[in-house]
Formats: structure tokens, sequence, C-alpha cells
């Protein structure tokens, strides 16, 4: 057991716990549609550039800016339309000086021209027989070279770097890989999270509880939260209060899974049963036990060679608490990931004080509403074995570790779930 | 043809087409731990109480508060622990007049005890022979009347509403229901997203373009876009800029979905097209065709009989933000939700200038750095065919309608992706 057993402030629980924990060296390779929310694995080049070919980002005729030199409302350039790029194909056509092509928005420009002037700055001189080509065109503004044109390479050039390794895939960039025909991807295996629960009154959701027991609802409730980080939970059911088949079942949830959370009780004898099972697991085991917050004080974070584990308690509120704590950002690092994912925070007025003690990290969920044109939000104080506290309430208020609570009337964050 | 075929602020546009857009009326029985940001269909009602059993919220003796009174740490009162409620099974023991019985956390309390006493307010009198019971212990402070006790349906009454319908589950929920033993639940059906890019110079992205061809992403990242919202899209495919060809195959990709997104090209002409491949597509067909944004500006709007109807611009940058505007919150009345799902904006410091002109909602992409403390925005100005942009920046500024644009220096709301 290492030395620390005191109690923490759950930035330096964190940065403890993270510090214990290896990243997973281990990928597959998926379609690219498929990728939404994955993370990388190594940084990623454009094998070409992109766009490929000149492109007109209007409706207008493809011509040589030098043939529009002076041009104006009073003084229009005459040009000569020989010709349409059609959408998708190649050009066909070259142009002479004082030529011009129609070109669509997107469609690819001749060689020899290097502007594009919009539809609405010309009018037609000349419609020629029944409006067939080749017809003339008053140019009624001056065009510079390259003006409404994307340039070869303009979106990206060959070997820049597309994606760095780390980044969580998003729909555009998704869209960027299919655009330069990457349509399979390597990325980080999807962590896998074994959740252990324990405690002779719990019986699995389907049961019907007996006098004195409670349905398991923890492993379902971290279970999602685990999804929604991108990991994939695995239950490993209920274990009995009892040393040896805790041990056991403990040890093979660890070894099925990248990391291990046991919800366990929360009376003091069965939390010390729990540091005393997670510290057997192997090294360095219990790295704390205690995190200077309510709710969710007696949390115990260990690890085992690179993989994280988390004692949690077993209130569901506490559960929740502390896993969005630590089990959030213990599995973004599980994939490669600093920090963790952006929340949901909004500023809002406090409609009442909330007690706390300094020294103390305070989560209070809270719910709100709107009056007077903002946002209040106002505590709930249940017991945190509620958990509908939690379904009642639409975010949680962070009470800073050094602050005696928060007043009434005060704008605070709400972290929203 | 609706009468409407002016350019319409977002917010009325958005309104407009929502008004035609009629909730699925179609719902499946899932499991309820795989309900994870699913809709229930009708409030749900507890069908007991919880919890079912007195519980205690500490490791101490219960006790009846009456045998305290007074009690101090000068003036301890005397009670005799008889016997220990095990954990998960019926109490078995009763308790008499100055008695008291062992306790954990979240264990059951006998009949005859109204609250518990923590052990860290008692010492043991008198240990008994080898410290079994009875043995007698001193009370050093008076408890109430419920003091550390949860009663029968504090955590939820029968019969009272568990979730109203048209709520989005979140892991709480989901815990909830379970904790009652509801391990079914009917959510409404997820909307299917049929979506059809059109385009003569579009192929797949596993093709080699030719000279003049791109790879279709649009339908990949508006995909992408679904998913996070909730819906199935469904790709069909690349359809050519043929008015029958289209005509069939946006009625086909209509029937097959709940909603139907064109991914149209931006010329002028293709845009037209759309406008009347849409506007035959039944009633009321075509509701506007213009929404005063950058980028975005040639977005059509349509519904055919309850389902709507999206016509995008062919850029990528504009395609992504049109469906941010409009097809998310269809997406959530589909499902019976109002609104959009809560962004993650967050407010930062402008590094410079943003032009815009009043009358128009400008979207700018911008990327995050932090500098002096505080994080500072810096809008990316590309053309809007360059789906780099996006994957170069970390969300999107919003410049309002009636500004002319936002000052370098300015705190502003930044919604990242």
């Amino acid at each position: 057991m290492a030395e620390f057993f005191s109690v923490l402030p759950p930035d330096e629980a964190r940065a403890l716990i993270l510090s214990h924990t290896r990243p997973l060296n281990d990928s597959e390779q998926i379609s690219t549609a498929d990728s939404l929310e994955r993370v990388t694995v190594r940084d990623l080049l454009a094998p070409q550039a992109l766009p490929t070919f000149r492109r007109s980002t209007m409706d207008g005729y493809a011509l040589r800016a030098i043939d529009t030199h002076g041009a104006n409302e009073q003084l229009a350039a005459y040009l000569k339309v020989v010709g349409e790029v059609p959408m998708g194909a190649v050009v066909g056509l070259s142009l002479g000086s004082g030529q011009a092509a129609i070109v669509h928005t997107g469609g690819m420009i001749p060689d020899e021209a290097d502007a594009v002037v919009p539809v609405e700055n010309t009018q037609i001189a000349d419609a020629g027989p029944s409006g067939r080509m080749p017809f003339e065109i008053e140019v009624l503004r001056t065009v510079a070279a390259g003006q409404n044109v994307i340039q070869v390479g303009e979106d990206i050039t060959a070997g820049e770097v597309l994606l760095h390794a780390g980044s969580v895939l998003r729909p555009q960039d998704i869209g960027a890989l299919l655009a330069l025909g990457i349509t399979s991807i390597e990325v980080v295996r999807r962590p896998r999270v074994s959740i252990l629960a324990t405690g002779d009154e719990l019986v699995p959701p389907h049961v019907e509880p007996g006098q004195g027991q409670i349905r398991d609802i923890n492993s379902y409730t971290l279970a999602a939260l685990c999804r929604k980080a991108g990991a994939i939970p695995e239950l490993k059911g209920i274990a009995v209060d009892d040393r040896a088949e805790l041990q056991m079942r403990a040890a093979d949830a660890l070894a099925a899974g990248d990391m291990l959370v046991v919800s366990a009780g929360s009376s003091v004898s069965v939390r010390d049963l729990t540091v005393e099972i997670i510290d057997k697991l192997g090294e360095p085991g219990v790295l704390l036990h205690g995190v200077a917050t309510r709710p969710g004080k007696p949390t115990i974070l260990g690890a085992v060679d690179g993989k994280p584990v988390l004692g949690l308690p077993g209130n569901p509120v506490s559960a929740m608490v502390q896993f969005d704590m630590f089990g959030i950002p213990l599995i973004q690092k599980l994939q490669g990931l600093s920090g963790r994912p952006p929340s949901r925070s909004i500023t809002v007025r406090l409609s009442r004080n909330v007690p706390s003690e300094s020294g103390r990290e305070d989560y209070v969920p809270a719910v709100l509403e709107e009056a007077n044109g903002e946002l209040v939000a106002t505590p709930i104080f249940g017991k945190s074995n509620l958990i509908f506290t939690l379904v009642r309430s639409d975010g949680l208020i962070r009470v800073p570790l050094n602050r005696g609570g928060l007043l009434g009337g005060e704008l605070v964050e709400l972290t929203l779930f």
C-alpha cells in the first residue's frame, strides 16, 4: 500500500491516479464513416492537395483577368463566350485572349483562365442566333486575377498534417478524411471498464427485493456514464461481502478490462474490506482512501500495473459524482487524451444559500428555472442515498474548495448533466 | 408552393418549418439498461415507494430517540445493545425500551426504533464477556426522532410521477427506473433521416475522382450530425442533376424516412431545380427559399404531410451550419422534444474584428487559444467550400442579426462543435 492514506483535494487526487494510468497501446482499423468520436492513433498527413483542380466559387464566366482591366459600368469590357464547362467533367475547351466560358459554382476553371466574373456583374451584349454560342458579354467590373477561384491546395496541401494523433473525430473531420479518399482509419480501441457491485443487500433489477434488500442500480448508472464517455462498460454482477469471493471476482474483473470500478457498500467495514481487496490486486494497489468532497469522501483510488481502479461509495449520488470526477478523466487518459471532455457549463443565479465547509469541494444538485429573464438554480438538499435527488435536478453546482459556501443571489457555474 | 419566397431571419425560418413538422407517433419497447438518451413516450408513475423499508444513513445503533433524551458528554444515556441487523436480511429482533441494535449504513431499522445514533457519538460502557451481546453503550448526544433514518417513500412515493413524457433519459433516470424494477421502457422510435446528395460532379468517397469531380462528403458529415442528435441517417446515394431521376429518388428517399435532406449543388440552376423537385413532392412543398444567414443563405425549407424537407447548399461548411440550425431542432421535434439540445457555449474574447452586415446572422468558425489566462477566439475567414476551415476550428461564433459585426476585444459566445 502506498504511503498515502489521508484525504486529498480532488485535483490532487485526480492527478495522482492519472499518473498511475497508462494509455491503451491498442488500436483498430475501422470505416471512417463510422468513426464519430473515436480517437486517432497517429498524425495523419494529406495524401494529396485539395482541391485537386481550380474551382469556381460563383456562377459566372471564367476568363483572363487582364481582359477585364479597367472595365466599369460606363466602359464595359467585351468578351466572347465560346463554351460552357460541364460539372464533373473535363473542360474540353481552351480560351483565347478575349474569350470566356460559362462556369457553375464548383466547376473547373479552364487552364487559360485565372478568374471568374459573377454573372450579375455582366450582361449579354449579343445573344447570337437563338442564344447559342459564341455570344458576346459585357463585363461591368474589373476582375482581379484569382478572384472567385479556389486554388489547387487552398483547402489543404499534400503532406500537410490533416489530423494530429489524439484527435477526437468530429463530423467535419470525417468529411475531410473522406474528401481525401481515406475511407478507413486507425483509432484507439474503446476502453473496457469492468464494473463490479458489492453488497449483501443488493439484488439485480429484475429481481423483486426481499426484506432489507434493494436493487443494484450503480452498475447501470455507471455503465451509462461509461458509454457517454466512449468506453465499453462490462457488468461483472454483484459480489457478496465475502473476502475470498470478492478478491477473486475483483481480480477477474480487472483482468477482463482496462479499468476496474468497484461499487461498494457505504458502511465502514465494507469500505475497509474494499480497500484491502483493491490493495491485494497488485502494485501499487491503493493510492488514496478519501477525497475532500461531498458527496463521495470515502472514494478509494488505486492502480494495478497501469490500470486504474476506483472504489466508489454505494450511495447512488456519491457514485455518480465521483465517477464524473475520476472515471471520465481516466477513460480519457486510457484513450490517450488529456483533460476531460468539455462539459456543458452555464452561469446561473443561485436562489438561496448553500452552506459548505472550507477545505472541501461540494457538489450540490440543482434544478433550473427561468425567472425575470434569467436562469435561476435552486439547490436540492437530499441525502446522497436518494437517486431521485439527481432525477429531479438539471445539473450540479460546485462549491469550491476554499469557500465556506455560496450565497443566494450569487452568479455560479452549473454543470448540466 | 407556399406564398413565402423571400429571405427570412433564422428564428422565423425555423419556426416556420417546425410548425409543418409532426412528431413521430411511433414507439418501441426496449431494455431500460440500453435506453440512454432515448425519449419517453408517456408519463411514468412510480409503481411503489422507495425505499420500501426504513434505512440507516450511518454506521451506528438503531434505538428509540426518547431513550436518549437529554444525553450529553457529561450525562450519557445508557442503552443495552441486544443484536445486529444484518445487511440485506430481515431484522429478526425486536427492541424493548432502553435497547439498541447495531446497524450499518443502508441497513434496515427495526420496527420499534425511530432513529440511529452514529457510532462516533457513543462509547462502549460494558463490553460483556469477550465482546458478545448484550453489551452496554453510552450515548453521548441526544438523538431526535427520525435522525439518520431514510423514511419509506422519502426517495419517491407510490403513484408519484417518476418521469414525464418527453424526457431524454440520463444515467440517473435509468438508475431510478431500475431501482423500481422497471427493466423495459417504451421510447420514441429514433427518427430516420434520408440523405440524398445531388451533383454531376460528385463521386462516392471510395472512388478516385476524375477531372472536375470531387468526392461526396456532405452525406457523411450530415450523417454524423444526425447520429449525434439521436437520429438514424440513411444514405440514399448520389443523384445526377436530371429532373426525372432526381424527382423519383427524392420521392423514394422521403417515403423511406421521417425527414429528407437534399444536399444539392450550389449553382443557381441546380438550386432552382432542387426547389422545383421539393415542391413537387407533395403538400405544402417548399415553404421558404432563403435564410438571412451566412453561410447558407440559399437553404430551402419544405415539408410534405408533416415530414420536413431540407435543401442544403453543396458547400460543406454551409451544409453543416445549416443542418445545425434546422436539422437538429427538426430531429428534436420529430422525437416530441421542443427546443434544441443544450449546446456547449462558452464566453471568449475575440482577437480581431469580424465584419458582417446588419440583417444577416453570420456564423464564423474560430480557433481557441489560451492567452493571458483567458480563452481567446480567432476567427478563420475561409470560403465556405473549404471543409478544412471547420477542421481547423473549435467552434462557431455567431454574429447576431442586427449587429454590423463584432469588435476585436469583445466578449462573445462561441458554440463548441
